[in-house]
Formats: C-alpha cells, structure tokens, sequence
C-alpha cells in the first residue's frame, strides 16, 4: 500500500471515529446517568427503545471507553463512563453463583441468565482494559478470575455452578468454535493487561490447537463452527455451517498472535482461513459478505441468511489490513479496498451518523436502529481504532501491535 | 363473489392441492420408508438436507394425512403414511415424563426437549383427525389425554413434569398469545372428533376470554403476543411485537367458532382482530405481509422483520375468505383477491412445485427449499383443503364447514 493511501486511510479512520461514530453514541442514550451502564437499543438517532440492557454489551463498552482512554489519552467523559459501567457490572451482571447474566432491566435487575459463558468473556476483556486505564489491582484479578472460569468451564463443562437442564440430549456429543474464539482473544487481552506472557501463551496454544485440528478443514476450505467432540463433521444444516464473518474475525486473531510469536505455519493457517472465508462468503451478485454458508451449498436454516450484517465487514477491515501488513500481498490490498468500499457506502448513514447493522441482500437498509442488545459501540469502534492503529504502525515502519 | 368466480377459485385449489403441492411431497423424501415418519427438510426438488425430524412435524404430517381421507376418501397411500406417523410418534416422541419432544434423529432418538407444549398440541390435532380416520378408540384417547395435559400445564405451569430450569427471572411475569391460540384450535379440532361439546366449549370459551381479556388491545387495534400476566404492556420490542400472519391466523380460528356458536359479539372481535392485522401488516410499497411489527412503530429486533413468510399468506387467504363468507363485505372479498394473487405470483414455484417459504422483503426468493423443521406439508395444504371447502359450502349454498 502506498504511503499517500496508508495516510488518508489513517485520517479517513480517525475522522469517523471522532467526528461520526463518537459523537453519535455520546449524543444517545447510550450512557445511563441514573443507574449506571449502558443502554444499547438506541434508534436511528439514538433515542432508546429498549432500556433493558445486555450484559456482554456492558463488558464490551468497558472494553471500548477504556481502550480509547489508553490509545487516545484519558478523556474524563470516557473515564467516567468507564468508572460507572465496571460499578454497574460488579453490583448488577454477576449472580450468587459466579455465574453472570445475559440480561438485566435497566436498574440491574436480572431477566435472563445463559449457560454460555460470553457474557464472562467479554467482563474479561472489559476490566482487563479497565485495569490499563486505571490501575487497580483487583480489576486485573477480577479479570483473571473469571478468564479461569471460563478456561474451567471450557475443560470441563460439568464443573459449572450454573446446574441448567441441557439444551440438547446426549445422542449428539458436539462441540463450537465459539468458545475457543473468545478463549484465545481473552487471553490475548489479558496477557497485554497482565504481563503473565507464559501462563496465557501455553493456554492459547492450547485452544488454537483444539481449533486447528477439530474445526479447521483444509479439505474442505473452511472452518466449521459446530462439529462432533472428535472433529468429525455433523452433516445437518447445523453442522455444515460456515459464518465468513466469525472465521474472519477468527483470522485476524490467529494472524496477530502468529506475527507476535512468529510462527508461520499459524500465519498460514490463519491466512487460508481468511481467504476460505472471502472466497465463500463475498457475494458475487451484490457484493457485502453473507452471514451464513453451508458447506455443501445445500439450504440455509437460518432466515437471515443472506443478509449482511456491519461486524462482518468491520473484522473484513481489520482482518484484510492485517493480512496485507503481514505478507504486503496485493491481494490483500484489493480485498481490503473492496470491503472498504463496499462498507462505507452501503452501512455508514450519512444523515444521521454511525452504521446501520442489518442489509439485505441487495444491499438495502432492513432495520434502521443504530444499537440494540447485539449491537452497540463495539465492533465499529474497535474496526476503527485497530484500524487507525496498523495504518499507524504501517506508516511509521513499526511492527504489526498487539491488537487484542 | 360471484358464482363463476367461486366455481373457478375452487377448480384452481384442488388443482394446486392434486396437481402441484400433493405430488410434489408424494415423489419428495417426506415419507421415510426406512424409520417411518415424517421428514420435512428437503430443498427445492424434494431432496433431503436434513434427516432429522421436527416433532411438530410428526403430528402435523399425521393430521395432513388423515385429513386429505377425511375430506376427500381414503387414499391408501395417505393411509399408510397416516399410520407410519403415527406409530413413529408413539414410540420415538415421548419422554418418559409423558412430555414430547421437540426433535428426533431420524431413527427416532431423541435430540433436543423443549418446555412449550406445541409438540403435545400438534400431538393432539393429528391424532384426533387420525381417529376420524381409523376410529379407534384408543388414538382419541391419545389426543384427548394430551390435550388435557397441555390444559393443565396452561392453567398450572408448575404442575409440568418438566423440570427445567426457568429462561427467564421472575422479575417479569409474561403470557404469551401462542398458547390460548393452539389451545383454543385444538379443543375445537377435539370437540369435532369427540362430540364433547359442551366439555369443550367450556374450555373454548374460558381460553377465548383469557385472549379477549389480555392480549386483544381494542385502542391500540391490535393482539399483543407477549403481556404481564395481568395484561398490561411491557415497553420491549418483545412487548411491542404485533405478528399479523399470528393474529390472522387467530381470527379465522374464532370466526369459525363464533359462526358454529352464533356468537356476535366475538365475531365482530374476530373481524377486528383481521382488519387490524392487515391494515398493519401489509406492505404498502411492495406488497404482502410483514413478519412481525412493532406497536408504536419502534426499530424491530428480529433480523428477518420484514421478511415475507408463505404460512402469513396462507393463513390470510382462509380469513379473508371466511370473513367474506360470513358478512358479505366486499372489503373482504378485495382482501382476498390481493392475498391470491400475490400468493400465487410470488410463493408458488412454477418449475418445481410447491411454494417457496421464504421471500425477502421486496418479494425476491431468499429460500429456494420448500421444507425445513418449521415448514413441511401443513399451512399450505390446510390452505389449499380449507379454501375449497369453504368455497364449497359457499357454492352449495351450506352454512360455513366447522373448519378445525
């Protein structure tokens, strides 16, 4: 990529991200001024229509309004945004059990409570940033804590507190890709926070090599997020689903955690799943990447399908740019450029601010809101950042970072 | 209507019922001839893609069956599929508990269990229709057993032999619509089967009122899926959520009802309940109904919103025929002739039979397979019997068919 173009990207980023994407959520209702923590179902303009509030997403905007006190310098609307979502989590989002919730009303009282530990996860990578910003101890340990929890349920799932009637009998011994994906980036997050590069190391390696051999398909070229205990493929529409999204979101983890251990079989690896993951999921008619393939091309189950959906493209973003920096392969450039493109002038409202989720096929807007309990500052946000953060790297000669 | 009209729309019904739709499932993989029962995931051309079996689609098959030698002579190839469902639901979809299954490996083990008793309900019409059939004794027993227990378990949650652990907190106590719906279908379905009517009609009328009372919003002019227990509004989008093709469905089950008893009062209610349903959910810019709405015209939650679901239009085409059957309004008639001809121009697949399930918004084909675990031969088929009946009863100068 040419000097001149990293450059522009770089301000074209940093304005979105101060001048759009900021500003929009800092005007909404986002912020709870009377009860603390985050309110994510905002409307086009940003008005709530939903106060009921999600516990990944009070995680995840710790995660954020902490991660732009550190790249960008403490600014006190952010710090303080910060401060009142990490009270809200201790004091509403954990049940007696250790267990979190999935959702709480807007005063933290609970709704709903999930076997899945992702509302963990996304405490861990919350506070583990919290901890960068403000420095207390028991933040990074309360991180820890509950990274090892996760760790432990993943290990063994009949340790878990949370004693819930199984969703699914025991005919099917099946396994997801999804826990190993927040495993590995939690870690990553939480081995920048924490320092401990030997104890999370041996734990990622862990986790990548469960899902290099159980999910990762070189014969079939892609990586399947539901397969039997032993990695061999369910052939139902279950189990033959691809998320182009989620592999490349995948990809990108793996390639900055190969560049920062320099292991290039991983870098290849994880290169072949982001180039599976294009050439599968780009629609060729009106491009945008699908939500969901199946491996065979026989019918998608699920009704949304064939939409197109904002975090697919930002990890698109992040992941192309990655690739490129890493191999300065052309390829990657195009792809980028396409995603680029294609998001900015598809998903970015330009009336209003921010990006709408949710498009059709065709590339036409399917719901307006800007937030709800699935989508709020999160994933454009860190596209954004992360962005501006390799262009920066690119620009100045420097290594590839550490992005989780 | 006109005469001639009538005439040619029922020539048009048992035409697509015996010269597309039926043909297509007979020459399909719905019957399985290894395991018995039902398989109702095939794409476009009948082919399976999934072999698991949807436990709904066990009863509603065997009512399927039974009904087409019901209504027009036994077929011994209905027949046999009629009794094959039915032995396959005895002996592979219920639990020891006596509660059902939610879906089964083709070979009829057991996968997945869930807590709502829409399994049992489907259980309960197919085997009443089955006794009409067969008349034997002990498959009305069946029905009129599970029919009680979904009773019950409607009336007494707690009595539930499942024990599964709570989705939801006890900080909101919520209804929902759904169950007073396949109550109120089923007990009518029985009372035709048994003769039991006033046992029946007590519960009828009793549920009915529960409808009326909580989710029937006379100044909102609209039917409320999910309500607190006492019927107030909960300001969610789950609260919020109006599904027309749900209501519509609804009104022509209590049209019928209030036509059989000579009730005014809840046919004028039933009329409301369509009239609001479709002023609400028809898409005036490209046509056909809308999945699901929002009260006050806040952000919708569900990804496929806007989408265009064939049981909508299936369920349109018998209410607005049954609301024109019975008051002679030309609205309904209009109502109707919409309904068909976006129907047919859109859902039907000219090549391959059968009808899409799934449209996008703007009536392209997001689905090409014809069946999955929530579509087989049901809504369409029912449609199809149903519309010529009442054309028939209407032809014949009879008082409209008890339709359940």
């Amino acid at each position: 990529m040419k000097l001149e173009k990293i450059k522009q990207l770089r301000k074209f980023y940093k304005d979105a991200l101060f001048n759009d994407v900021l500003p929009f959520w800092m005007q909404s209702d986002l912020i709870d001024k009377e009860h603390g923590g985050f309110i994510t179902s905002v409307d086009r303009e940003g008005k709530s229509y939903n106060d009921d509030k999600s516990v990944w997403f009070q995680g995840r905007c710790l995660w954020t309004f902490s991660k732009l006190c550190n790249v960008y310098g403490v600014n006190e609307e952010w710090a303080k945004a910060a401060d009142e979502g990490a009270k809200f989590i201790k004091e509403h989002c954990i049940d007696t059990d250790g267990r979190m919730f999935f959702t709480v009303t807007r005063d933290g009282k609970p709704l709903r409570k999930r076997r899945y530990f992702y509302s963990e996860s996304f405490l861990v990578v919350g506070f583990a940033e919290y901890y960068l910003l403000r420095g207390r101890k028991e933040d990074l340990a309360l991180a820890e804590e509950y990274f090892d929890l996760m760790y432990r349920l993943y290990r063994d799932p009949a340790s878990d507190p949370f004693k819930i009637t199984p969703k699914d009998s025991d005919v099917r011994s099946l396994r997801s890709n999804a826990y190993p994906m927040v495993l590995v980036s939690s870690a990553q997050t939480l081995k920048r926070a924490s320092g401990k590069n030997e104890y999370y190391d041996k734990i990622i390696s862990d986790v990548i090599a469960d899902m290099i051999n159980l999910h990762y398909k070189e014969e079939y070229k892609c990586v399947l997020e539901t397969v039997y205990t032993d990695g061999s493929i369910l052939d139902t529409p279950a189990g033959r689903t691809i998320n182009p999204g989620h592999s490349i979101e995948n990809s990108w983890f793996l390639m900055n955690y190969s560049a920062l251990n320099d292991n290039e079989t991983l870098q290849k690896q994880a290169l072949n799943i982001l180039d599976w993951s294009l050439d599968i999921g780009w629609d060729k008619e009106f491009d945008g990447i699908y939500y969901f393939r199946d491996l065979y091309g026989r019918p998608c189950e699920q009704l949304e399908h064939d939409m197109k959906l904002w975090w697919v493209h930002n990890e698109t973003l992040i992941a192309t740019l990655v690739a490129h920096f890493l191999t300065e392969d052309e390829k990657y450039e195009q792809w980028y450029d396409k995603a680029h493109e294609y998001s900015f002038s598809h998903f970015s409202d330009k009336e209003c601010g921010e990006w709408y989720g949710y498009l059709h096929r065709d590339g036409t807007v399917s719901h307006t809101q800007k937030g709800s309990m699935w989508k709020g500052p999160y994933h454009l946000l860190r596209c954004l950042i992360l962005c501006e953060q390799i262009l920066a790297a690119k620009e100045n000669g420097e290594k590839l970072p550490a992005l989780l």
